[in-house]
């Protein structure tokens, strides 16, 4: 249990200050404090959604002085008794999703709601918005990277390919010859896109109020795309009925948020449809029951378990996904502040993720 | 095509007059309109909700002067050129569910979107409340009684026993071992109770206002019951939590169809689990989309599709489903509009399903 | 019920005249027999490896005197009175399946087990390789071809693309990321190959013992190919246990039909594969269940059932599959004859699917 | 880290001497090698199957000198230091299976196939036929007995129960109103026999050649019985046919694991239907393809996984699965060895499951 990093005992690290504030301090090195923990050197980290919704003081579980971050890649460097699938040297990705492996929830493939783990990282512990990141459950929450694939993008898939995939594309059922809709162009939208075309549907139709995002998604294989911020509600629903020959869509992966956008989705459905929710929301929302009693749908809501993650791993081995598609600019560690600017003013400067680099 | 009806021309037929009432007619006696067609010669019948519902003119697709009913059991009394699996004389049970076979909804087993049958009878074409009824596309809406069945009591398998299982069980993937909530205890929450028992879920919470309906649900198989009308929501979900550790139930099916329901149901929903909707809504509702979108649940809609019609009759074969369990009353069918009285008052007289003879 | 074909009563088709001998006649122009049927004037046909086994006496239930062929596209010529899905002059596509879409095992999706249907035409009865055909239970047999579709080459979909995709991809339950072997490239293997990319696994290795398949195979998509004729079994086994890290495959495709093929199969599953059998098999194989009954895997066999002819159908509008891809060769339908003989010798032409044109 | 048990350091155990031969022996107590493993105390023990095939010297896995057995209950009486569900004291089943609950496998639901574990319990490790035995990752390999539940009873679940379940019943996707049958009335068949009815079947048809055995069966719920041991297999056949309107069975579970058993079973199959094995074979079987190729079946092999014992456990304290139901004698520990031979010669003592109580 030597540590490689001799220098000192103190690392720097991203700190949810207050409400509106994060700031770059130096912070004691963590330990292990379990024989199932492990403590990775960070290599990459970036900054998701969610880290915003913290700052502005939306998440109630995560409180000033919380070390954010719940995506990275790295090397272990500290390993505990209990942990076998890895050694120190080991190189890994961080899943956003810690996992004991054991529990109900767990053995039913929901991590998310582990009972001593799920969305712990940069909420209700310290995250991977540092040099050092101590991860619980080692075994069953890094992943070994496997030989020839380069690092530095796969922090896509600590947390938005798999929440894509899992929330929009397998909830949603996403088949070939299928149609879908896919409400938001952000970065987990796209990871949708992307991974939705894992199964070969017939039509991806994109839906956002941002023109370059729709761009960007034509580029990554939308069939179509729809403003959905110019003209009325009735105007975007019948645009996407004529092109699915007036039925809707056979799955709606809903990637914002908010009840309009939630709302919209359900004018949306097909009949046999399914409505998979992908978005945090903030308030109830209207659910039409009198329009869907009869049409035999489903709505799902997920929050992401991370269980593709392996496959994920397979797909970016094979050459079949390219997890830097998403990536816009790169920042190193010291310039994070800065990174959060960008990243928080994601229109303006056409960002979708940050790398960050250490 | 001989008729074995030979005295005349009309028959009488149970008619929706105009808005608050039915009325008993003389009308002419249905003939093959389609080689796919049969007329059948009722031998039983009873009334549903969705009757009661027509009576007050809150189904749009139901004009005055359509004869009622989409439940019954019969004789063939005349078969059209096309239909293979029928012939004069056999005894079969009427689907609520007319289905082609053959269009793009009906070969995804989603029969109550057939684009050329769904719930027509006694609603878009007259039904079977009534001597004589013309099925469409018989080959797939009727079914052959097998042999040393009584039929006396198969109306229940015209609607409410498959309406039960596959809105509320199949789509609520009861499971063994599981925990399931049935808000509702009519007909066809009684039915969805039943057939629950098909795959031997740990626990039945069977929640409703009307004392003697949970004392037939538990007779029935409940495991537990819970008047809903006594106290706030509050305490109902507290009763719930404590029968289930805390977790709230694996599957909730809720039969009652309006908003305070429904927004119950969602709160009983352990995570993971499904809320299967069976009632029909006349309205929006409230989703609580806040505490449910990380939760990892679905919520289902569907119309029945009689596609299990085949095995519920195999399960009455096998002496494993008792179809008259939840006839409580029977009425001649010169009666029937007395019938319509007890059913329309059906908790003051303790009725579940009605049957009408002929 | 007029018939556009206005000069005679009587047709050219080639007939299963002895085994060893097919011969083109002249026969009297098939009729409607049942309401449910049509007549199809054909445009285009094709032969299939089966229409080769009738012709050398293997296949018991086609006898001498037999129009063959079950594959093929043309226009409706004559409609029976029950027919709703087409009218005279609709451009159709023939499956080699007819499926009365109602009786126990088309309802369950098993319409090769069709009561009254199943593979029935050039076999017992009349098929397709003929100026005109009669397709019984024509909604549920016929498919239309959506706008814009060129039907020269959806000959293809008749049989091949159907059998692939649903006795050996869905079978064998291709996903995203898993391991595939394909054990023969003739029409049908490869008709696999092109649509188990629909569902994106990691890796598939085609093995055949002709370089030329295996170069196409190449071309289709195949990420490895082994020729299995060269060396012995054990050394085809370490090839595949090379390229999936000595796991053996996810899912094995039997496409060939001998027991040696069959045999390897099982040599090539990881544990938890499926063997998915799509070969005609004449005789009983050697399982070897000492190495296999702990191993938790599946072994599948089917006859085609065509239900996802509708999918294929949707993937070909949107241009994610060319159904020309297989054709190698065309000839008239006066040259019939000798497509037999080139399709007969197939390696030496270099021959997979040969277009017949009328 | 404390033991409860403190005058002495060895105990009594069943060894696996030699061919042919098994000894109660004086052994040391097992000790905590690993800080995810525990060491129980055991209460309960019983034989299995394997143990007299490993006693014949059939499991070459298994080497004398082994403590045997893998099946029991126990008390916790040492605890690793990364183990979080268990605690000194804390009364529990043991599983057959030991699962790290994290590996590619275990991830998959297939801990059958654990890369550090599987069924190692008195096979390659030291099994529970003694006073204490040391338990690999006992988070995920242990399971608390719930409060109320009586424990003498539940060896059962360790092995047999589970295995019925998983490899014949979940395997052979036994459904409301399907047809079953079960080769083999030994404790295995007898156990599948008993959760098959958690899935409603309209029929279950035992077979078996011990006529005490199938009179058990017929009180555990079978719905027929067929001496298989009189008449020739086409009798055997024709008499499943004659019970199935002809068809075969959806479900075969093969329970004995000899090629005429798995040969019966083949011919037993309805179009559609599984043959799910559950038998342990020591040599290939012949499978006749030429019958089967069209027949759209399944053949499934399986080492239990072990998945269901929560489900399992939640029946048994639903009162909904009597674990005693199959156990036929009981003896003292010291008595182990005469256990082994009643057990050894079921059929002459009656016997099914023999408890072994410390």
């Amino acid at each position: 249990m030597t540590r490689s990093y001799a220098t000192g005992t103190t690392m720097k690290a991203l700190v949810y200050k207050q409400v509106g504030k994060v700031e770059l301090q130096e912070r004691p090195i963590p330990k292990i404090q379990s024989p199932s923990d492990a403590v990775v050197k960070l290599t990459k980290t970036t900054i998701c959604g969610t880290d915003l919704h913290i700052r502005k003081g939306d998440v109630a579980t995560c409180t000033p002085g919380r070390v954010l971050g719940h995506e990275g890649v790295g090397i272990i460097d500290e390993i505990g008794d209990s942990v076998t699938k890895f050694k120190k040297g080991d190189p890994v990705l961080i899943s956003c999703i810690s996992s004991c492996a054991t529990c109900e929830y767990c053995r039913r493939g929901m991590s998310s709601h582990c009972t001593t783990g799920g969305w712990v990282l940069g909420n209700e512990i310290d995250g991977t918005q540092a040099e050092y990141v101590r991860i619980p459950h080692a075994d069953c929450s890094l992943y070994a990277i496997p030989e020839g694939v380069d690092q530095s993008a796969l922090v896509t898939l600590s947390d938005i390919f798999p929440t894509g995939l899992e929330c929009g594309v397998i909830n949603g059922k996403v088949q070939p010859g299928s149609t879908v809709a896919i409400i938001g162009a952000g970065p987990v939208g796209l990871a949708a896109l992307i991974t939705a075309q894992f199964y070969s549907p017939a039509t991806i139709i994109m839906l956002d109020t941002d023109p370059g995002r729709l761009k960007v998604a034509t580029s990554l294989g939308a069939h179509a795309t729809i403003n959905s911020g110019t003209g009325d509600r009735d105007s975007v629903i019948k645009s996407v009925l004529d092109l699915t020959d007036g039925k809707g869509c056979d799955t709606i992966i809903e990637a914002v948020g908010i009840p309009a956008t939630f709302e919209l989705g359900q004018k949306l459905l097909a009949p046999g449809g399914v409505l998979a929710n992908v978005g945090v929301h903030g308030t109830k929302v209207d659910l039409f029951l009198d329009e869907l009693w009869a049409k035999n749908i489903s709505i799902t809501t997920r929050l992401v378990d991370a269980v593709t993650t392996p496959m994920l791993l397979k797909m970016v081995e094979a050459k079949k996904l390219k997890p830097d598609q998403l990536i816009t600019h790169k920042f190193k560690f010291d310039e994070i502040e800065k990174a959060y600017e960008t990243f928080g003013a994601a229109q303006q400067h056409g960002a979708l993720k940050v790398l960050v680099e250490l």
